[in-house]
């Protein structure tokens, strides 16, 4: 994860205040020289500076420059003072009960006729006072990324100090108001895109390791399209990317997909996309989902740009498995399709091994449809698969597709998913009734292959 | 005040629903196919696709095509058939009012710590169900502007239907959120602009009529400059916009500001930008503003590309003027500078025959006294003055700088503001200071001419 | 045709020379002060300093700003002035005949493998010392349009000063060089090009006039197309441009298609683009052909964007034939068909009115059959149509495919092509072949409509 | 170098034809299959096409569809199969001699009117027929950056094949015309440039080899600049690039200046400009210079960036120095201030020994003493430094300024230049004088500190 150097949000600043300190007045360079653990004392300081600015004194535009001259200070505080300074904004800053208090009086009292103004007013009095500073961040250059950073440590820090929560849900809201999917762009990266952008791709990437710049450059190659949603106020900040092989055929080994050396394929005779890596990219965002619209809305470009497409598929880790066939009981497993066969083999009985050792058939057979069984597993009680990976695709309206052996031999790919990997099918006629019987019933589409393992 | 045509909602509808309308299913042809005047029977059906809008059966991708199939839809009533379709989700899609009571029970018997998550609950049962539905149009290609558009529309609609307005303050508060001035972006607009944008401008020019394409190009030549707030979901959308021209010392007078065929001011020696028209552009986004941004940010890029320049000012009408000289009554009007003199000269004491008929100094004084005393009154009882321009430079923290004698000498200038235009100006260090003052106190800020024109 | 003002020149000079004319020490400002209509006097000081400017003292970088303030003191010439300044690049500039001859010697006795080095040296001799003048001018901030429109004067007054050929020749060559096809772009012209390009459009049409922004906005419109090459050098110019309607089969009416209360047409369901106007845009590169790659390059983009397209024509008038038909003597009409139909036609024997008068069938056959034979007809004993136009499309290798009535009903159609219109057929398999014939043999392909016209 | 690989034309060719090299008629294939060393029958295939090429049938669209494969069958030859391929253009496409005379006869019969169509009769005749082929490689995607590579190629082979010197001589005189520095483009060079021109960095600096990635990225920090010209016909290939360092005073040591650790430097507290490397990036187009022109419109931009720079001025390696240092003969070194020091020092007499081993003051001092009059030495009846960068910046107009000790101890810099590094200094307004001294007299500009070591 990567985070903004001070030195940009610095440059930021300059920006939005080119007259500098100076220009702020006595209190600017208080607030610059609070000390980095936010002693007491410093403590008084920033509230009266948290006041000013939502006070608005001289308007807006002047509160956002106080915003952004908060921004900086809190950058420069240590993890001790930052705790500190998001401990007062969540205790100070939340909503007056006793205004609450009135509302619901007058809610009660309203006549019919007036009640949807008695509702507003309600709906106002429970929005913390905070929300209006966390709102002036917007108006400053990269102030938007200095909240997503934040909402990053809260994530953190809420662990161990769990009165940091309410501040840290009134800041997921109103990201998620302004992450709305229809404020975003979609955009094709390629090798044409900025350095700036591409860095990013090499350190947010999350599923398969980006190794240098030449492997990035093979995963920008011809034969492979990559896009990303992007906010218009951080706009070298991609928020989730897909990456996409154009192939033959659905893809079962994603070391094959990535080999540099492989020759590039010809695109016109490619009738398959697959897509072998979904990052999000701002940890800051947790919660907010956009990886159905991306989905989405990179099948319809790629079905404009390549008409001969026939099939849109993934190629995807199954991450929970390893642990869920050591942690399930005996007597559960031997319940499953290849149960059995799997715990009568010799010990150890790890999967690895046995995908490393050319098992023979009957203990690949066996993984292989535990495996399935994991996949079309449900949590007890919810229509929600026990693997995430799964749960996310079974949601969009895929179908479970094709199990591949040995088709991630990395050691991630070893330690989380036994070499294995799951082609997940977007059949767009498909998908809407597919989505709306597994979110409904836990109803999990099943290809003719994985139906025959589960046998 | 320049809508979208169907045409281009269709255009849009075509590329996020590419199979067509066949593709959404049997009721996809029934909204389509709803009377335009919205009968009892029809309206059954448009509450079923928006039940299904709101259910998000399929997900979210499928639940925004249903929404701009609706938009679609909506478009081709007549304005009966709107007032209904509106109705209904006034009538319809409001809080529910059992969730709200239980969620204020919550409320009152959650124990300190669980204070914040009972607010929060209780501010989502306040929230309107047709929200999701309005949200929904954000993702739709032009969807922004329908709203915009539809909002236009309503305000409209409730002075008629008091009913419809909890619903054009929902979408108030929806557009607020999304039209924050942080998510604006500020664009020159020059003769460079497309044909599109610059269309806009002679469209929505508010102040000064844009009366052809080569008055146009003139307000946009070298010594010229004009900028406007962009919404990102907007791109072809003008929010406001200022014309500003680079001249030396104030201006006074528009008809030379806007002659053709006057030279070129050269800009190396302009040492004054004059802000000469301000127009908002969307009347559907009244109440949500943006002037007191753009002119500061419109400065700050002025001072970047003109170092040399030394005063910001406007040229400004007295939109109400004329009408308050002739309302106020003999009596108070003598009390002001200049009242005696006005009213002791012989009828018809009409301000535009003064204008025109080159008066003597006498009666051109006293109009101008009395103008000067009428910018710097206030409502009674609030710090605000009579007249709205000079309430909004004057709470961006301008100073009432000069009266200008037969500035403004239009059918409108003459008929509104007696042919007179004055001159606020923006003193930067002392910006700050005066907005306070004004919005706190009262105070007007006047300039020693007019102190004079007061005695 | 529209030249630039001398302004934008200055304003360039200014980019390029900031320190101003002071910076280019005491000739800057002889330079700048001699009288428009160039004495005697004067004439030396510009011959000494374009000498400076082929001297490149201080190397090339300083040789092309005093270019640069030769070309601004070139613009405020009066036309005598200006004439006296070419007379003197045409006189004193072309090439050193010694040179020439010493560089034949050598090249005579140059040994066979010296032979090569030898040309080359003749080849530099050949070239007038004025090129290198004029090639300084492609360094300077609009400099290229500057000798483009110095050629457009150029043909003007060597029709009165016959020594300017020389110059003249030059320049084209020059041009020629640096408008090498291969150097222009293909750009698509839309309502979101830039006013400044889109008010060069209303400007240099020269097929159908473009009456109003309107007629513009019409004709830029989701059912029509407009491409046009650009110089790198010269970017908010437009060098051709050709408009296109997406039809349902072949136009046969302009007024029709340049209607702007006509509908729009579905353009999915469009089979035919028109190509209803081509106009060269820059009299100053006259002999400088580009039009057959232009429509060749609009087809292949045409082809990309709308595949469903099925045929590629253009709606054009003929230019010739009205002046044909009055000119040809009684005893050539005679031989061909409709001769004699027209020839016992009562008098007066205006095709004009006969459009007008709706006139017997027999009339109307009669011309129909003449405009059919003068197209087809040759220059004589070239390979080359009578009609300019014809000749255009034929080299390209279209087809003369269909003849319309009363096609354009303005004043210049009726007056130049009595009405007429002609439909040339570009058949994309066919083109090589037929663009040989003609060019080779004077082969012109006729469709069956044409050829039974001519029976 | 890098050039393109055969796949990127490949691509090129394809958007060219579209229909593939099936639509290209029968001989389209004989041209692709020819043998890879070209044999003699292959020969004729190629002579045939290549008049296929220059008889333009078909018009010049399909000639350049031609020429394009063409470069496609050209890029699958082998070394042998391409000098083959290049000796037959060099042979067979000259001048035509008999042509050449006639027209040379034409010159002696003109009239004096008739000189000038003399003169342009004669230079067309002079005009290789091969011209016309290679210019139709610019209308190819990509044609221009084949030529570019192939003149590369030319070069190397001249040396044992001097009969294709006269091709590589058309060439040359081609692309100097094309690449004409007023059709070049200016273009800044960021961490916001495209991956695809970043890369091109990294493959093409000459001066001082960037190490990494990060390396490229530190050299593109806030505190550093990278400008380059283009040609509209490479957009990705950067011609020529300078990297530029604001600093403050004259930068003494090119490893700080690279130190990737190295603390930002405060950009609004820079007074001095550092060009600190300058690379040639296509050898294709060597002997045609942009380097002048480059360092001129760099200074213009940085100036209006940074008004607060006071000094232009290099860090340059002496390549020559370390050579002329060994090479020159001792009788002629004591004649040089510094020599007979140097020549007494006890042996080895190495300055690479000397920079690392700390040595005596005396010793630098000598060496520094050298290295200054080697530096302003000139050819021998030239005004032409020995120094070939030397010579550069004082053509320019630059003074030699300082020598700095250990300024670039890589390898290579120990290797050449003994450590050493010269800074040149551009001081604007002696610019022009300076230069010209130097080019008509080999006047060199010395600072004090330079006067004082050749003392």
């Amino acid at each position: 994860m990567q985070r903004q150097p001070v030195s940009i949000f610095e440059r930021a600043f300059k920006k939005l205040v080119p007259g500098g300190l100076e220009s702020m007045g006595r209190r600017g360079s208080d607030i610059m020289n609070i000390a980095e653990d936010l002693p007491e004392s410093d403590l008084a300081t920033v509230k009266e500076w948290i006041d000013d600015c939502l006070a608005e004194n001289g308007g807006q535009v002047e509160a956002r420059k106080r915003a952004a001259l908060l921004g900086r200070a809190y950058l420069k505080l240590s993890m001790t003072g930052r705790t500190r300074f998001l401990g007062l904004l969540a205790e100070h800053y939340g909503v007056n009960e006793a205004s609450v208090e009135s509302a619901i009086d007058q809610w009660h009292n309203a006549k019919a006729n007036e009640k949807t103004k008695a509702a507003q007013s309600l709906r106002k009095a429970l929005i913390p006072s905070r929300t209006a500073l966390l709102k002036q961040f917007n108006g400053v250059p990269s102030g938007v990324k200095f909240l997503v950073d934040m909402r990053e440590e809260l994530l953190q820090l809420c662990k161990d100090y769990p009165e940091l929560k309410p501040l840290e849900t009134d800041l997921r809201d109103l990201l998620a108001t302004w992450f709305d999917i229809g404020l975003l762009q979609l955009e094709e990266i390629s090798w044409n895109s900025s350095g700036a952008i591409l860095e990013k791709l090499i350190a947010y990437e999350a599923v398969h390791a980006i190794k240098s710049w030449s492997d990035l450059k093979n995963r920008l190659d011809f034969d492979r399209r990559c896009f990303a949603f992007f906010h218009p106020n951080m706009p070298d900040e991609p928020l989730i990317f897909v990456e996409v092989a154009l192939v033959n055929g659905l893809a079962d080994n994603v070391q094959k997909l990535l080999d540099e050396h492989a020759p590039t394929q010809d695109i016109d005779k490619a009738d398959t996309a697959i897509f072998y890596s979904i990052s999000n990219a701002q940890q800051g965002l947790a919660g907010i989902s956009f990886g159905n619209f991306l989905i989405k809305q990179v099948v319809s470009k790629l079905q404009v740009e390549f008409p001969q497409l026939k099939q849109f598929a993934t190629l995807s880790p199954i991450p929970g498995f390893r642990r869920w066939l050591e942690n399930t009981p005996a007597d559960q497993l031997t319940q499953l399709p290849g149960g059995e066969e799997w715990l009568s083999s010799p010990p150890p009985r790890d999967p690895v091994r046995v995908c490393q050792a050319d098992p023979t058939g009957a203990q690949q057979e066996a993984i292989m449809k535990l495996a399935a069984s994991y996949l079309c597993s449900l949590k007890p009680g919810k229509p929600r698969a026990n693997d995430p990976v799964a749960n996310f695709h079974l949601s969009n309206g895929a179908q479970v597709a094709r199990l591949n052996w040995m088709a991630d031999t990395s050691d991630k790919g070893l330690k989380q998913s036994a070499g294995l990997m799951v082609n997940y099918l977007y059949e767009l006629p498909k998908i809407v009734d597919r989505s709306n019987r597994y979110t409904s019933e836990g109803v999990i589409s099943q290809s003719s292959h994985i139906k025959k393992l589960l046998k």
